[in-house]
């Protein structure tokens, strides 16, 4: 560890995704505040809905910190979900208990039209109430992070209610409403901009905008359904606040992270369980940031594994810009005790 | 055209998967004999099961050659299924509608050690029978494929009984049961290796593994779930056919493309919907075909669409092996029109 690191507490996931390259990487991890979480499945049973829950500040905050009381996480994520956003525009939007999100399908153009990008602010004034709160809260070296879904997944939920196989079918429908898919596109970039911004303001001190979906797509409409909207987002973002680091995770296309990072402009890619973190980086911008890609499964399994894996991680991501991370979310079978391992070894490692 | 494609009717997959370049590359499509075509949906009512229908050899001859008279395809791909595999071996294999298939769950090591891959030539007499009665009736330019699932697919349905979402936990199983994992693993290897040299002998020109779940998979997993055992079947079919002609199809691993190509020693490699064929070529070896990648969807929409997609495809593999497929399977949606449309212009583009 350099001096520099040693006396300024500044905070290490800031400085990674200004291209700074530390000797022991941050670490946060996609789900970090969960089911997994015997605590949150307490808290959670305080709010009628999901997302009741995501909208109570003080119940976002209590999920935000949980898992910082547990471990010396190098970042706090929100506590919230990708939906609120066609929650906020107008749209209806349940979670079935172990079903996933359902929405109200979108019909047509028209139905597209009747979106209120507008009332994003308003109605999601409690999420940036909860960032707040949640940035008084955090020791001055933990960084803050806000995030939204990107447009294409968020449409994909939209276009047919559901996600996961029916995405397939949200592309044919892209395909036979061209004109309304590109008008949807364009409502989510430009609210999902506000939503990042607000965020920003709140406290959060980098952004990440989650396409959960990007797999399997052609690459003509990876351009346009992925890179192009994001790259939009990521403008408008800095447009409004020039500094604004921005982490993209374009889950399943690994193979085309170096092309989605350099055309949209992100601060730091976010790479999947299947990404092979040394073939994207010999592509990619030795600024930008990466960040994953431990096996979400090895916080079921713990042990030597875990550790084995982790080391074989920090190796092939050493002398990088870095954050370390799962490829995926926690599950929830997870074991609080191996997050915990290895939430210390990688600390430990440097 | 040159002349000595013009003068002798050879076999366009086989002369591109030795590697040659062919101004006009040969087509043939995923799940070209399926439930889009009229005619295979009468067909299949004449079998109380699917696995009765493939394991009759004048059914499964009949639905391998109908879309051969309605399209001039380079190539016929014997109707068959993966799941063949583990029901030779002595595993319980079942196929709800709409459900896809649906397996009795490999318990433990001593389910593992219970399998019979010395049953594969046996109890898969009649595909070979089937394939011997398919070679008889193709014109002699016209290619015929065989084809089986990869040991890392094939074991994803027999560990938990069934594919798709619960492919993590597979591999959660396989962390959890390394040895039965590896034992299960050299078994399908084995029954794979043996069912594919006699479909060789059967009449097939050319083999294809599918290994449809390769996506998702972090790197060391891939190498010993995927590469190693993809290795061993490609040295044991070449060990008794040295000339044997073998595609791997990593489905949703392109970016791991080249390195699956290579280290296999396959002799094409085919691409998912979501590759880019251009970033693949660059670090693939110039005598390895690919084979792909067009959307299927545009096989249920058509028109400019589907022909400016071909076009953008040709030109990208242009200079190079290459195979026209769809980067998946046809679906039930798809327009036989279509698929007619799209073999008339890849074949009339030269």
């Amino acid at each position: 560890m350099t001096d520099i690191e040693n006396k300024i507490p500044t905070k290490r996931l800031v400085r990674t995704l200004q291209g700074e390259v530390l000797q022991r990487p941050p670490i946060w991890l996609m789900r970090q505040a969960g089911r997994y979480l015997p605590e949150y499945r307490e808290l959670r049973r305080r709010a009628p809905t999901f997302l009741d829950f995501c909208y109570s500040p003080s119940l976002a905050v209590e999920a935000t910190l949980q898992p910082l009381r547990r471990y010396p996480l190098d970042a706090a994520i929100i506590f919230s979900d990708i939906l609120v956003i066609p929650d906020a525009m107008g749209r209806k939007v349940g979670f079935e208990e172990g079903e996933g999100p359902r929405l109200e399908p979108l019909g047509d153009r028209a139905a597209v039209a009747a979106l209120r990008p507008e009332h994003i602010t308003t109605r999601l004034g409690p999420v940036y109430e909860a960032l707040e709160r949640v940035r008084a809260s955090l020791e001055p070296s933990t960084s803050l992070i806000g995030f939204a879904g990107a447009p294409w997944t968020i449409a994909t939920y939209m276009i047919l209610g559901k996600g996961g196989p029916s995405k397939a079918e949200a592309r044919l429908w892209a395909y036979q409403n061209q004109e309304a898919f590109h008008a949807l596109l364009d409502i989510l970039s430009q609210a999902i901009s506000t939503h990042l911004i607000a965020q920003i303001d709140a406290g959060a001190d980098a952004v990440q905008i989650f396409d959960s979906w990007a797999d399997d797509l052609p690459a003509s409409f990876f351009q346009r359904a992925v890179i192009d909207p994001t790259k939009k987002i990521v403008a408008a973002v800095r447009a409004a606040r020039p500094q604004a680091l921005i982490i993209g995770f374009p889950r399943g296309a690994s193979a085309r992270a170096s092309d989605y990072a350099h055309e949209t402009g992100i601060s730091g890619v976010g790479l999947d369980t299947g990404a092979d973190i040394a073939r994207v980086r010999e592509k990619l911008d030795p600024k930008i940031a990466t960040q994953g890609n431990l096996d979400p499964q090895l916080m079921i399994i713990g042990g030597d594994m875990l550790l084995k894996e982790t080391d074989r991680l920090l190796a092939a991501a050493a002398g990088t810009p870095h954050i370390f991370n799962l490829g995926h979310g926690i599950t929830p079978q997870a074991d609080p005790a191996n997050v915990e391992m290895l939430v210390a070894h990688v600390q430990g490692a440097s």
